[in-house]
């Protein structure tokens, strides 16, 4: 039954295989590149491709730079040439005219990005390769355009069409597991005890997109745990003693955490799309499922209580909810978005403030952050576009009765 | 063991699953196509694109070629406005002025179709969009840019790092074999028994890429005959009665069979890549292979003959094969390049015309297109790169010491 | 994701292996079967049972015939020794005197098949060789032990509880629908393309049972028509211009084929348990499904007829459908059961007789063997146990009023 | 592509699913028994199998233990059938008259078992029956024969024809993993990092045995350290420090732990195989390995010891090792076999003593049972039937000169 070889063959060619023995070219970087997107490059491209990879993966960080700098350099757009292959395309539109002024207005590093990803595996090298530009270009004025490149390319070749959603559970392989536990970035993940309690019981479920060209990395993945009513507070979704339930008694899906898992594809979306088709999938699986909401930190509360000398006292409850629901409604960056990163996200997405709660997130990260409060996201499928548009287009933020009066109240506290 | 399932999943949404109910969009098309590329089409995305492809599913012939000039008239780049960003550009070399320009530089139509793609199975649909417009648009000089810009994407996205190549045997999927029945384009298949006697044998061998995103759809596969000696006569190879051999006794891996099979990705080369990797994972696979060569057609060569008046005699074998060296070697297109299309493909990928046969290809169409001719390229992947390279940049042709004898006993007899 | 690897190997390794270079054992028959039930056949035993089935798989048929009189004559049960047995197990049940008992009460040769079927591969070749004894040993008395011997190992080896359902349809792997092709005993199956019609439309599926030890081969299967009514004839069902429907359309199931497929597996009963499991499955998959029913032919109707010298007229369907009505309820054989074999099949299985119909194979064969007519078995899930219970204790046979009033009819006009 | 369909299919089946609602069937256990054994039983089957084995999975363990005397007391051989049945055949050997024998000579409750084995999922709740029986029967006269019985159908079932040779790494389910862990019986895995640490390295390998009835639960798995020379200490292969090697370095093989997991599964037989066929794959993928040897405990040499008021001072490691190898070598059991559990395994599959070694084992397990000595059997493939002929015939123990000549050196001290 050779399908199964066949996708095992599959599998076995995305891991970047060392160029065969004796092939090693020491020529100078430069060298490399201008013989990757030059005309033999169509030929020979893979063995120059995989060489140019492995030079990469040898660098230390300044060889890195400099590499980076070449790029930025010396495989730019020639601005003389695009406006005059521009201006024989006005005086003439034709196949020929055209194809030379998109060639001249795409920089050859573009076309060298692509070359590369001819080797099998070396998809994940790039994305690696970016996650350092990222890390060694951060400030560095002349690298900028480079990442808009990758990101131009990232965004094309990790389109939502290509990615594949998968269950996430205890059967997963654990090498993919250890890369959850690594990954987690809103609730730290402590053990695989942990890791088990979130991924075995029947009313406990996780989801991640995966790229079938880096087919052993998570790119993004979502933590879901099924309840009656909407759970508030993150403890008590993690509490070891908390009591189960079979998922088809279920009436709300919690979606309270979720971490992107790759560096290098910073600024590629696909949130939105992981939340929504999650919520699809578990609504026809499980038809008791009515409310799909997020249990989410509110990472900016703290410091901008701290900004204005507000100091909620810890123990009045009303209060902290009352501020947070202001916070999130009322206190915007100058674009006129929420200052909330979190909220700008959600809100983004179509999603609806629907409650606040205060005593929900009382580990050490949640107290220094939000003093403990947490704010559950509505995701209500039939409105999230109308929703969405409103906010795009007003930035008005759609959000529940109780959290608008509880906004209010702050308001008027502070008037 | 829930990874099955993952893999299920990953197939099962690969098809264009129709809209959910009731939720038909009738407006404009160009309505649809505005709000896909607009603000909201971030997050409403899906839902817009698939209703476009479902409306242009159920388009005639006139309402598609309508639907290509909008795309071409309505959603190109806007000269001026290149022109204002390319020079705020040069005036500085910003993050922002970079992206300004490459916004302006690629017309809106290339994000339209990415996020078209956006969703689940419509890669494929894609691909059927542009053999549409390949069959419509001949010609018409309006829709030439509109295919260079799938094209450009078209080439990212089917980028050989994201190319699974699977061999095609007995054990094979049926649907996926009935399409290696209907797409084979060189030496017909007859039948399933014609396709077994093709792929069952121990010295019969087939491999085909494909994409993740199409995964029920070759893009390209080539047939190869395990033999002793290099096979010059593809009746040998395809004779009901010939003797088989064990593949481990072979020594020659002959491709007598290469053919695209989607009419969407013409001009997308994977056949250079095919060959090369076949032929490296055979080489591994059976160490005693030694040589590597195709058994190809000269389709050109009757009507070169018929054009020049020279009358072979059909029983003349000799007289065949020195006018068919001649053909390939010394008869050019106007850019230099040989007038034989498949030499141009080969000789490309740096392969050397080893040998020349007559009574070779004695089907009808064998006979009509090159008076029974063949010819053998061989791809010695030591030497395939500088051959590359000297017919890339000097046009020069390698061939054997037998056939550069040939072409020069038809270039005497000529004088 | 090794699991697929595991998964490939576990298959790889079904293959029988021929045995390793220069491990050829030539000596008498009777050494080897000696040596693999000894004391050392525990430890080299797969080499010597390697050894045993490939000369076994040389021999001709004298020589499995002499092999076969071998296994029956010389390891055969001791009686003096097993009633020595049963007498010290009387005297004392122990653990060793029971131990004793069933080791002297078991001849030596199902042991030697079970150490025969450690090596990989094995299973399959064990079927192959009781497809051998059924063929040769048919009417030898001498043999008739031995096979009783492998038919109580296969029924234990084939348990229910081993077996795996497939389905079969345009996706499954060419060699398997290969085996369909040919193993078709009912309808058979002309050409792929009727292959075809039958397993792609929608409204048409098929499933078989497999064992995990042969991958390769069904061991039976059955072919599915999703309908609107039950329909009662064959031609309707296979006609190439049929009307498809969706499935979800359907409100009836008709198993209009079921066909056993290994020779070597004859009496180890699947069907039963195949058409509940099918039934329940569909069940599960289309709610819309509220009948299942078999369409069935009636094997011995003509030469019942034919004994008889009742000559049905062709023209007169009424009559027709009297007869083989009747000839179903009340034609038995001397243990009282039904004379028809498929009748005794399905009413064994808690059938009940639905529907009994003329002009409904119109083939060559189904004018042959019973004059045009058919008849439908209805499977009601709810009372097969009834059903089943009756006809076994009582040969009470379950049927329709309409069915009962043509049998009527008939035994009326022949008093 | 189906094929996955299928097997997920596969593998959905063989969870034993909950009786279908509102068929629970109270009637007493033995009214279960008998229907099940009886006529209906062929068909109504599974309804009255899944019902036995729901009711079972409730009781406690006095319900079980009457369960199994109701098997042991009423289901049992009649003797005077047999005896009869077995002179009817002796009187005449036909068909029918052996067929009534083999009936009559096996328990109807070995018949019972296989009818419950039908439901899927029953094999794995069959196993742990036998587990129950094992534990709550030891000692009990009555419950032996019961127990011949399960491990008869057993050994039939778990053939090792029918099971699968698996991997295990860290790309395995975590489900697996999880019962790696708490399966291993030799040298406990402490933690995940722990279990990474056998798993991830190049030079680190695992492999089960799986039966596709219970594919979740491995039946045994062994632990293998690739080496450069034999690693004679247990401490040294799990050293977190240990020196990595790449596996094509490594000339030796060592088997250092092997663990039976099915307390169900006890007397059969597995550990044999699994040596041997974990050696001829790792031999066939990685020719540089020469040697495999187990690194194994002496578990009887401290009570031993202790017993003979030998006391070897500790710090005198000579003398230790040659203890342990007059041990290994001379000290029997009444049977006239090896006193030592784990000599009597390796011999008996014709391995040899190649080497004993002092401070192998510094754990507190180590030195409680065997003062840390440790001892390492020789697998030679060539050489295992020869030697397991001479261990099973005359007793004879195979070993190197070094080791025989250390017995000697304790034999002459103490003589």
């Amino acid at each position: 039954m050779t399908l199964l070889a066949d996708l095992l063959s599959t599998v076995f060619e995305r891991r970047l295989r060392p160029g065969r023995a004796g092939q090693r070219d020491d020529r100078p970087i430069a060298d490399l590149t201008t013989d990757l997107i030059g005309a033999s490059g169509e030929v020979s491209g893979t063995t120059v491709a995989r060489n140019l990879l492995s030079r990469y993966d040898e660098m230390d960080d300044d060889a890195k730079l400099a590499f980076f700098h070449h790029l930025a350099r010396d495989m730019n757009i020639n601005a003389p040439d695009v406006h005059q292959a521009l201006e024989a395309y006005e005086a003439a539109h034709t196949k020929a005219t055209y194809r030379a002024f998109m060639q001249a207005a795409e920089p050859p590093r573009q076309e060298l990005i692509r070359r590369l990803n001819q080797v099998p595996g070396a998809t994940g090298a790039l994305v690696a390769m970016r996650a350092d530009l990222l890390r060694l270009g951060r400030g560095v004025d002349a690298l900028q355009a480079l990442d808009i490149d990758f990101r131009h390319l990232f965004a094309s070749w990790f389109n939502r069409g290509f990615l594949v959603l998968r269950p996430i559970n205890w059967q997963s392989p654990a090498h993919i597991l250890d890369k959850i536990i690594a990954y987690e970035a809103v609730h730290q993940i402590d053990s695989w005890d942990d890791l088990r309690r979130r991924l075995e019981p029947s009313d406990r479920r996780c989801f991640a997109f995966f790229h079938p060209a880096i087919p052993d990395e998570p790119l993004i993945f979502v933590e879901v745990a099924l309840t009656q009513g909407v759970t508030v507070s993150v403890q008590g979704v993690l509490a070891e003693s908390r009591k189960m339930i079979e998922a088809e008694a279920a009436d709300t899906a919690v979606f309270y955490s979720i971490s992107n898992c790759q560096a290098g594809l910073a600024s590629i979306s696909f949130g939105n799309s992981l939340i929504k088709q999650v919520a699809a999938d578990l609504a026809m699986e499980l038809p008791g499922l009515k409310t799909f909401v997020t249990l989410s930190p509110i990472p900016g509360l703290a410091d901008w209580l701290a900004e204005n000398d507000v100091l909620a006292k810890p123990d009045d409850d009303e209060r902290i909810r009352s501020l947070a629901a202001y916070y999130l409604l009322d206190v915007k960056q100058r674009d006129g978005l929420p200052r909330d990163p979190v909220a700008r996200f959600h809100l983004g997405n179509g999603a609806l403030i629907h409650q606040v709660s205060a005593n929900a997130d009382m580990s050490e990260k949640g107290i220094a952050q939000s003093r403990g409060a947490m704010v559950n996201y509505l995701y209500d499928l039939a409105r999230v576009s109308q929703n969405h548009e409103r906010f795009a287009v007003d930035h008005a933020i759609a959000a529940s009765a109780e959290v608008r009066a509880l906004a209010a109240a702050a308001r008027n506290a502070a008037a």
